[in-house]
């Protein structure tokens, strides 16, 4: 059922006129088909930003001579032009700890068919993970990780992400921090989910902080990794509603749930080429 | 602060290849930028729509020579296309009984600036509106209405719509029933808030039967009046989560919540022309 | 962390003048404390409601005495009571065809410990789910079942269900019709998901129904079966919102997640005592 | 249809043994009935708490026997307990600035009869809303305010409460500090909604922070006030989501409208007895 001759086009630039118009007469030149424009300007930054899906309907692959096409109109025009055949699955790694809500519901979703992208590689620190990882088919690997062999680890997962061909990294409550120059290796390509509350929650015991505090909301937000901590761009934020009935044990339950479902949702995104940074803002095309 | 040299452009036809870039390529000839896009073609069926936001950079007025070329373009292509320049704002009546909730939303919204249209005209069959309207300085006019009298009044409506030039029909809680014969001359142009529930309650004292039948969820729909009673396309729906302590006055309560603000946002979309009607299903811009 | 001298009153009757107060005075005699209270009446119906959450200081069972001491009472009053000690967890049938979503999660929020039962049996007329039974370590049943062979298959189930002395069937996408000789063995003991919609879908392929109506919230409800189809009392609804540009595998996505939530919450609440069916109806205490 | 022979009885202590077979014996000797119960005990802090709705079936007013009986419980079990029959009505005065939204709903609630409060003092710091008062027939009174004469002021509006004996103040986007002074007098009754967005933006131009952040939800916080700023207990909570779409004024107009919904949720509440403040929590009864 699905359609591999179609590719999405990400096109990101200072605004200026008839943008539009020359993408759209390239790609129909070349006999490509539009099935989808979602484009915008930011008022206040003056930014365009657009995602076409595209689509070849005779199926013929003319691949290399467009993104040659493309990569000329970029240089010219000064934008910054990327296409992604949609048979150019993007590959995964998933980074977690001890905790498998997050990583079960990724595993699930990828096996359900929800997930078009490749996932040839789980990275733990520990070992509890192990058999859901294998259950799902999906190679795990334990690589040893805190503060003391921070940089013998890292040259490890370097090693690992770079023989498996790794796009995307995603951290499913990855209980260990990555070191400034990992994080700057990987720009805009580790995607985090962070317990953040209303208010938000530092340091140790976030669901205990938050009982003290009698929250009436649970929220969780998805963001790109940088190296300044919990402050990367946004990509996804949800909550769920708390009660005073609610003991330390169900606010937990309920970070849970939010957390596996915002997780997902951004790595989908990310996968379906709906995600775009733009300063510290990131775009989520419809 | 309202750019008032902003058009937006309705384009729906059967999908073929290179719409979008002759469409593009008009606008920029004419020297008119493209501000925001939002198309799509829906896979069952092959039909294409989209919205374009445009802006004319020298706030110059080519207004007419720009629908004229846009009506030769539709002529040759069959294509629907339709161009609404943001100052010309839509001209609503709004038709109410006696509850409140639904046209009091609709005023302050209005008042604050949030809806860009006309209110010239309020039409009830009751008085009890009539200082409310007053206050928000809008024109009210008591057309009383029943079964018995029902082609009488309809006809008095007609001429108090076409008099106020009205393009849109807001029924924010109308408790009369339209006959066929006025529906059929608003075609997409009237939005009615309908108190839908799930599963659905027919007839009479609908919160007392959710309440019997004890559901979870007061739900509310906005749609387009068709001569099918309550089964027109479905513009926007919400709900809001109810219990079995929820008296029949509380889901009252719930209800008139949820039917304001679902009745609001279609009206809203409706003015920013976010709105197109493809069979049965309606098509919301983002 | 668990205590398990706890327990759950539930009482049912006409509401009559100091029931709180005799039953609070029983089981404060009785050294019991009580931790929790929900108490409300249906002022349409005057039925009386509460559940009592309490606890054993001493941790000393005298589960029996007091059993007996609430029999008598309930015979003098005419009431219905209940009391489930929380070490008496609910032995659980999962009955499931070929979709894995409700299955799984019911299966690893019982893994993580959210849910505290006992899951002694799977029954499929399928053999798609094997392996994710097996990886949870719950022994897996196929029993086919059609229209041809209903009889046969539900004599099998009852002798399953008898074997395991099963207390609670949870339909997680079974898609076999029940007999009403089998339901009405298991009253407001079995569970079902029903993907309901605003509006209604019945029959097949109710995504692309809903695709057809342009419907703008996919729901799901999780109800209690009985004899009349798709009918019986209403636990748990949920919703989630859709646009036009949900394809028909789009609507199924989100049909998953919100069929797996509203049924995994459901049956939480069973577990936890916190149903009652009155009339038509479902208390779900708070 | 309003019964006003019921009353509300909120019962807060460290939790002991017997509180409610005592509390329910004396309610039935007295000749009333228990219509609901909100019971808990916060198992990490030992707090009883519980809020009870009684009725007197004959309509007969024992209401002064009924308090003494109480304040005679109270004071030997070191019981905080207070009584609260629905006919005495809580009398607000809503302080508001220049922004209608908060003002306008809180209005029109009152008006349909949705709360149960007198309203007979609204005082403001500039005449903007005046006119709003006054279609609704409440008594408006504008009070300068700010840094140079805070003094005076306070004095002004602590006259002007006592005058109209007022309960409970609702700051209803009233854009001017209250001394720590003022807010002392008033413990426990001072309502604020705090635009709090995920993350919070403290100082000027909040919704130009939260567009520059690229936040996908806009929150807000209804909270009592104490004289920490914006850092009192919180009594109720939402979001709405955003998108990178949403210009600053999308923004704020998302902004009105959840705070319309967070202040009014907790201001009902308030009215109906159901908030109790515990240390830093609010206690939301069902």
């Amino acid at each position: 059922m699905t359609d591999l001759s179609q590719a999405v086009l990400l096109v990101s630039c200072p605004d200026r006129s008839g943008i539009v118009a020359r993408l759209a007469s390239v790609v129909h030149q070349m006999g490509w088909n539009i099935v989808q424009v979602d484009q915008s300007v930011d008022a206040e930054h003056g930014d365009f930003r657009m995602r076409m899906v595209l689509e070849r309907p005779d199926g013929n692959s003319k691949g290399s001579d467009f993104t040659e096409r493309f990569e000329t109109i970029a240089a010219e025009e000064k934008m910054t032009i990327s296409l992604h055949p949609r048979e150019e699955r993007p590959r995964l790694a998933i980074f977690c700890s001890k905790e498998p809500h997050c990583l079960q519901d990724l595993l699930q979703r990828h096996a359900s068919g929800e997930l078009e992208c490749e996932i040839p590689l789980i990275i733990s620190n520990h070992e509890d993970l192990r058999s859901l990882s294998e259950f799902f088919e999906v190679p795990f690997v334990h690589v040893p990780n805190d503060a003391n062999r921070r940089q013998h680890a890292e040259a490890t997962l370097e090693t690992l992400l770079e023989e498996h061909a790794i796009d995307l990294i995603v951290l499913a409550r990855y209980m260990q921090i990555l070191s400034p120059g990992f994080v700057s290796n990987w720009p805009e390509r580790i995607i985090n989910i962070h317990h953040s509350f209303l208010p938000a929650f530092a340091g140790a015991s976030p669901y205990r902080q938050a009982h003290e505090r009698g929250v009436k909301l649970i929220g969780a937000t998805a963001h790109y990794v940088t190296a300044e901590l919990d402050a990367g761009p946004i990509i996804s934020q949800d909550v769920l509603e708390c009660s005073h009935r609610d003991g330390v044990s169900d606010l937990a339950r309920k970070g849970r749930d939010v957390e596996r479902n915002t997780l997902s949702r951004a790595v989908r995104w990310s996968i379906e080429r709906r995600l775009m940074v733009q300063g510290d803002r990131v775009v989520v095309f419809g």
